[in-house]
Formats: C-alpha cells, sequence, structure tokens
C-alpha cells in the first residue's frame, strides 16, 4: 500500500479537486466505511445521502455535490476510483517462486521465461505456455494447451487438451475450461457419447471466474472474446461463440452453439437457449430466459425475455392476476343481467 | 455404529415411548426403507400413511399416531432424530494423519496441535490454523489466510489469500473461498479490472457446500455470519453480508453488496440481486428473484418476488390467460353490441 | 484421424449414398465450417438454407433433399453421424502412465489391471477400482469407495467416502460426488448438522458433468440411473433418486428426495423441489421450476411448470397483461355508464 496526496490523484485521473489537494490518501473504501485518509467514490444515487456524511476524505463524483469530503470530480468516477486503488494498493501479488519441483511437467511442455509453477501442478505433453504465467496449487493443463504471455491460473482450475488461451488471461480457482460438451445421440433409447472434437479458445484479456464450466466444441470451437469477463459458476455450452467485452455475471448459462455480439451484458442466473442469435451491447436483467434471437442493442428481461420497457410493468401485473380474474367474473355477470333485463 | 435400547435413547432426547422400551436399536432410516432394530422419524403430513406401515421398529412423532412401530414422542421429531443419527452413526470420522510429507506448507505458516493435513495440500505464508483442523488432500490455503479450531476443509477446496475463518467451520470439496469479486470498471467499452481489497469472513460454525463461490469484497468484507449454512453451488457476490443463522440452499444466487438479516432461508435456486436489503427471518420461496429490499419476517415467492399469500395463486393463474383474454375479448364484443342496440 | 471412403461410411452406419460414394472423408464438421474431405448431417430445420451450400462433401440425412454435397441417407442422422465421428476421430485417447509414483495411495486400496493413476491422485484406505480405470490428476477418492471398470475421472473431481460406482462411468473435471447432504435440525433457531449415512451410487454408463455436485443421502442412497447423462454444475439433492437414461443438462437442480422415471429431459436452469416424483419420459423446458408430481409422458414448462400445451401461449401472455388491465377498466367504466343509463 502506498500514500498518494490528493493533488498526484487528480493528476493521475485527470480530475479536479474541490477541497484541500494537499491531503495525504492512504487507502481506498466504501462511503460508509472509508475514514480519515481514505477515498471513496459516488455512482449510484441509491448511496447520495451518504455522501453528505462520509468520514473519507475524498469522494469521486461526475458533478459538485454536497459532501462532508472534499471532491474529486473526474468524468467516470467509478473508472478514476479503480485506477486509485490500482495506485495505492495494487493488484495481488504473485510470488516469485520459479517452477516448483513438486510439479509435474511433461519434458515435451515448453514454459516461456518467468513463469511461476506451483506444487501440484500438472503440465502434460506438448503444453506450451507463453512467459510470466503464474501457474497456482492443483492446476491441471492437458495435452497441446497453448496459453500466451501474463497469464494467471488460480489453484486448482482443470484446462482440458487442446486449449487456446491468449495474454493476459485470468482464471480464478476452480473453473473447468474445455471439458466435453454435453453431446449424445439418443438411439432406441440410449444416449451415446459424441466425441467433442472442437476446442475452447479464450482470447486476450478474458477473466473466468470461480467454478465456471466452459465446454469444448462438438466440431468447431467455443470462443470467448477478446476482454469478455465471466463471473463466478457460469456455464457455456459447446460451440458457443461469445463476443468480445461481453459481461456475463455469476450462475449465467449459455446452451450450446449460440451466439453472442460484443458488449452483451447478462445478468445473474441469465440462460439463453442454444442456437440463438443474441445480438451486439444487448442487455438482459437477471434470471431472463431467452429462447429467441435478439435484435442489436435491445434490452431485455422475464422469462420468455421481453423488452425491458414492457416487460417489467407486464410482470409486475402478475401479482394482480387474482384481482383481474375477479373483475372479469363480474363484469360476465353484470353483463348477463343487463342482456337479459326481462328477466 | 452403536446399539441403544430406546429407553437410552428417549432418555438421550427426553422423550417419551408408548410401546416396549426395551427395544433394542442399531440404527436409523427413512419410513420406507427402515427395518426392524431401526428407527425413523414421522414430520412432514405427506408420509402419513407410511407411520401405519413401516417396517422401523420406533418411529419419533412430535404427538400419538396410528403406527405399526413403537413411538417415541419429542416435541421436534427431527431435532430428536439427529441427536439419535449423531449417537448411533456419529459424524465422519478423520483419520490421524498428522502432516504429510507430500503436503507443500511454507515454513511461516502456524498450525496448531492436532491437525491433520493430508498429501497434495498447499499452506502458504503467514497462514495460521488453529488446533484439530482436518485439511484434506488439494486443498489450497492462501497467503495470511487464519483459520480458527477443529475446521474441516475437504478436498480440492480453494481459499484465498486474507481468508478469516472462525471455528467449526465446515467447507465441502471443491468450493472457492475468497475468490476475486466480479468487479470491472467499464471505460470507452472496455472493462478494468478493480483490485478486490477486501476479505471473506466465514464466521464461527458456518458450513459451506460443494462447489460454492464466495467472492472476496472489492473494499469492505463478505460476510458470512455465525451458525449460517450453504448449500452446493451457491454464489456469492463480493461485499455482501450474510446474517447468522441463515439456510441458503443449493444453487442460490446472491449479488454483491446485498444484506441478508438473520435467519434468512433462500430457496433453491433463489437469485438475490446486489445493493438490497433482506430482512431478519425473511423465507424465500425455490427459483425466486428478489428485486426490492424486503420487510423482516416476510415469506415471499415468484420472479418478481411478492408475498406468499397473494402469489402462489397469482402464480398459479397464468395459466389461465388465454382463458381471460378470451373471456375480455368477448366482454368487449358483447358491450359493443349493447351500447349500439340501434344497429 | 483416418479416412475412409463414403461407401465404407455408408456400410458403417447401414446407410445410402445419393452421389459419389468413392469420395474420401477424412474428417466431420458443421454445415457452415466444413469442407471439401469432410462430413456434417442435417437434423435441425432451422439449417436447411445451409445444406443447400455447404462446402462439406458429404451430408448425413434422413431423406433426399436439394445439397450441394453427396448424401447419405440414414434413418437417423445424428445417430449415424455420431458413429462416424467415433469411426474418424475416436474418443480422448488416455495416456497409458501406469500408477504414478506421485500419486498417494493406501496400501489398503485395490486397483485393476490396466488403470492409469496421475499424480497427485489420492486414493484412500478400501477403496476399490476395477479394470482400466483413468484416474486424472489431483482426484480424491475416499475410504471404502468402489469404481467398476473402464471409468474416467477427471483432474480435480472428488469422490467421498462409499460412494458406489459402476463400470463405463465418465466423471468430468472438478465434480464433487457424495459430499454431505444439506440436512440441518433446526433446533432453537440454531441449525445442528445431521450426519448424512446414505451413499451416493453411480450406475453403469453414467456421465457426470465437469462442477456437479452430487450429495450424499441423509438415510438412504442418492442414486444416478443407468445410462443418465448429467451435464454440467448441476445439483442433486440427498436421497434423489434419478431413473435410468435421463438427460440432465447443464445447471439442473434437483432437490433432496425427489424422484425421477426413466428417460425424464430436464432442460438447462430447470428445478425439481425435494419430495416429489416425475414419472416416466417427462419433458421438462429449460428455467422450468417443478413443483407438484409430474405424469408419465407429459412436457411440461415455466415456473410453476405446466403442460407445455398451455404454458407456451399462456406464459407469453404476460407480455400483454398491462394491456388486459387496462381493457378491463375500460369494461367496468363503460358497463358503469350503461348500467346507470339515467344519469
Amino acid at each position: 500500500m502506498q500514500s498518494k496526496t490528493l493533488q498526484e490523484l487528480a493528476a493521475l485521473v485527470g480530475g479536479k479537486v474541490i477541497g484541500d489537494d494537499t491531503l495525504t490518501i492512504h487507502g481506498a473504501s466504501t462511503l460508509d466505511k472509508a475514514g480519515p485518509g481514505q477515498i471513496t467514490f459516488f455512482s449510484n444515487k441509491k448511496y447520495l445521502p451518504q455522501v453528505k456524511t462520509t468520514r473519507a476524505s475524498v469522494v469521486i463524483a461526475a458533478e459538485p455535490i454536497e459532501s462532508s469530503a472534499a471532491l474529486l470530480i473526474a468524468e467516470d468516477p467509478y473508472y478514476a476510483f479503480m485506477q486509485i486503488v490500482v495506485s495505492l494498493h495494487g493488484h495481488r501479488r504473485h510470488p516469485s517462486t520459479g517452477i516448483s519441483s513438486q510439479a509435474s511437467i511433461d519434458k515435451t511442455a515448453q514454459l516461456g521465461a518467468g513463469c511461476n509453477v506451483h506444487p501440484f501442478v500438472s503440465i502434460s505433453e506438448n503444453a506450451i505456455l507463453g512467459k510470466n504465467c503464474q501457474i497456482y496449487s492443483g492446476v491441471f493443463i492437458g495435452p497441446n494447451v497453448k496459453i500466451g504471455d501474463d497469464c494467471i491460473v488460480y489453484p486448482n482450475t482443470v484446462i482440458y487438451d487442446g486449449t487456446l488461451i491468449g495474454s493476459r488471461v485470468i482464471i480464478q480457482s476452480n473453473a473447468s475450461i474445455g471439458q466435453d460438451g454435453f453431446g449424445f445421440a439418443t438411439h432406441k433409447g440410449v444416449h451415446h457419447k459424441i466425441p467433442q472434437i472442437g476446442r475452447v479458445v479464450l482470447e486476450d484479456d478474458v477473466e473466468i471466474g470461480s467454478g465456471c464450466a466452459i465446454e469444448r466444441g462438438t466440431l468447431d470451437d467455443t470462443i470467448i472474446g477478446k476482454g469478455s469477463k465471466i463471473g463466478d459458476s457460469v456455464a457455456i455450452g459447446h460451440g458457443t461463440k461469445i463476443g468480445p467485452h461481453c459481461l456475463l455475471v455469476p450462475q449465467v448459462g449459455v446452451a450450446g452453439s449460440a451466439t453472442l455480439g460484443h458488449h452483451v451484458v447478462l445478468g445473474g442466473q441469465v440462460g439463453v437457449v442454444g442456437h440463438i442469435k443474441v445480438g451486439n451491447l444487448v442487455k438482459v436483467g437477471a434470471k431472463a430466459g431467452v429462447v429467441n434471437d435478439v435484435p442489436d442493442g435491445a434490452t431485455i428481461v422475464g422469462t420468455p425475455a421481453i423488452d425491458a420497457s414492457i416487460a417489467r410493468r407486464a410482470y409486475s401485473l402478475i401479482e394482480y392476476l387474482p384481482d383481474m380474474k375477479k373483475k372479469i367474473k363480474e363484469l360476465e355477470r353484470k353483463l348477463e343481467k343487463l342482456d337479459q333485463p326481462g328477466e
């Protein structure tokens, strides 16, 4: 952890200070937890009241607001905050352990300079790792896997044979990459396993969460596009193509042979059925079930997922179904009475 | 496995016998599977017919009922049953293996007396374990992790740096505790990783299921409160606070910065969005999507989740929507006819 | 990879060629990716246009269709394709490594002839493995586990004590088999762990996906029936019985003490509550929530899950709820007016 003056931090993010720019900042925290010497940020209106009373020394905000703290005005407060947290705390440091004698590395495997390979790692035949990769304990790297430079693979993650991984890829713990797709030909009531001969391709700057399960393709590759970030416990089906710069929040499931464009955001527990096409810049609300192609730029929610502008109101009306049913019955009764005035 | 007389078991749980209390009981089973010499319990009305015909020697029940077996009357039959199963079968025994020479333990790590550390375990620098911990094969314990006494960590679980774990905590296999939260600052279409500097705190008597993914906090800690039990494959977001004595059933997802009170029960596959507050003693039905703050004591179901008293009927009426739509159309037609009698 | 003539492939699958049966085929791919020398198949009408223009040399189809490629007519095109992929590519080959000196194998464990045990595998006391099992790195096999012949257990999977596994069973990476069920007796607000004394039984020819969590039974066994295939990240509760030849797609959850018949298909993210009975040949659409017993042969969707013939239309009408509500209000207004014509 490092200390910086507010002036230095403002220069770092290209922001403007309202208040005392000689303050020394040594850490970052949330609006309600930050104390003197710490910086925080404001970007969710829900927390506006806390801005006024925060004990933080500095709040980063998009525009001047009333606050007990000095302000650092930055166009994109959360991005500025990210830069400052990196500057003060840095990312996780990886011990420079070299190649552990307790790892099992096939003699045909190639490791670039600066790799750290921890105990109980298995690296199989013809695997190739670039420079400066951090391979944590218990990781399995299968035959013919290719990994670029500066990748981090956290403990007990399993990378199956033939997986192709770019540079600066991060895979959190206990993930499975490239296991067999769920592919069976059912004949006379028996499910026959079909060899899964496609690969998984993780492009540059991808991050994969803990416990994810990314199936290899049956015939062509499963692809996670450049810069896409996949949360914990996400399951991706065989042959699915996730475009670049997507965000898939924890517990999302995307079935096989689906295609997602770029900058798609899938909320928590969203499910996408197989063989459909989700356009660019699509946003899908948490828990939605996507069953049809989705045009570029759409925001959808619900199961089945429909346009958010309609869906939010429509789904909230389910609560009134008993009432609606009763009213329809009443209307029917009254109308019947009117219809037969002679009785 | 031990044998006890029904009299001894009744004394153990403070219950009353109806029938022959000299019966010897050597095991426990379900109403339909139990045979002579075994004890079972009755607490779900659904199984009432089986009470009459069970081959078990003893049924534990809250009050006298007709049964082919002797009865053990106890106020809380399932709790009594639990005590008896513990007394007859006990919990899993852990072999007293000591510290395996095939484990990799940093020289700065401290292990309390009576710990068993299995092969292929990694314990990193400055990790501290209390007394009598069972650390199974392939577990990774990161730098500066602190674990209390009498904990059990099952194979291949990964505990990231700085995690704080109380006493008597059980973590089943392949869980991930303290991996990076899903935190990115998106700037000009690129997602920048924000260092996750909070920890995970698991308080005393917590149990975590297999394959869980508990993210560390971005800035402040992710906390699982004392005595809370988390089922398999549950994902908890960064900075979320789960109160004490909660039950989170398998496949639940709770997004970041949510707060749950005490004794909250979330059914299977429930999703809770981030930044909301779920009160004490709240019960959420399986598969519900919780999108707003929930008051203390509420029982909610559905997506969006609403009060159960309304929801059960409301959601079941979805089935009648085609019918309702048709009726509305008919009413419109009839009314139009009435309205224009002259035509 | 092997090459075969179209004639040879037709003989293999008992199909008929339309076109040049002397073509040499060396690989298999999808309709849009296949090139000369490759074979593909047509079974999903959605891809009909691609059949006309595919660059593949051969398309397998159920009946003659217009195509740029030669046709191989087979009754069940996907099954024929599976046989051909097996013939051309084969299933994954497993290196014949023998028993690694870096594995930890209890002296009481028994391994059949031809087993390959990779580094960092733990095999506990009294475990018994049949012939030709492939046990990949980091797998944990607990005490008294029994595994049949020709099984494959991929890296870092954990098999708890007492699990019984048939022959030809495949378990993908990072799965947990036999961890404690989520069973607690809550007494005065505290959750007491109940020993889980049942086992998990995986019958012959079962496949379990990566990251699955199959709980052991509380009292009787959790059973996955012969030939059933379980996708990634599926959670199965304690004491649940899955019949033979079922397909459970990724992220399905089945709660404890549920019973599924044979040939049940559960779509992605389906949830089944505990203690219910799902009949034979039932199909459940993706994301459905099954809350009641389901009769044999039913096809259901939605939450709550209802018959698909009704459900597809009913759930799609949620979108029109705002409109329906408005119409009901209008009807009420008009009717009131009619009712009080004197005003």
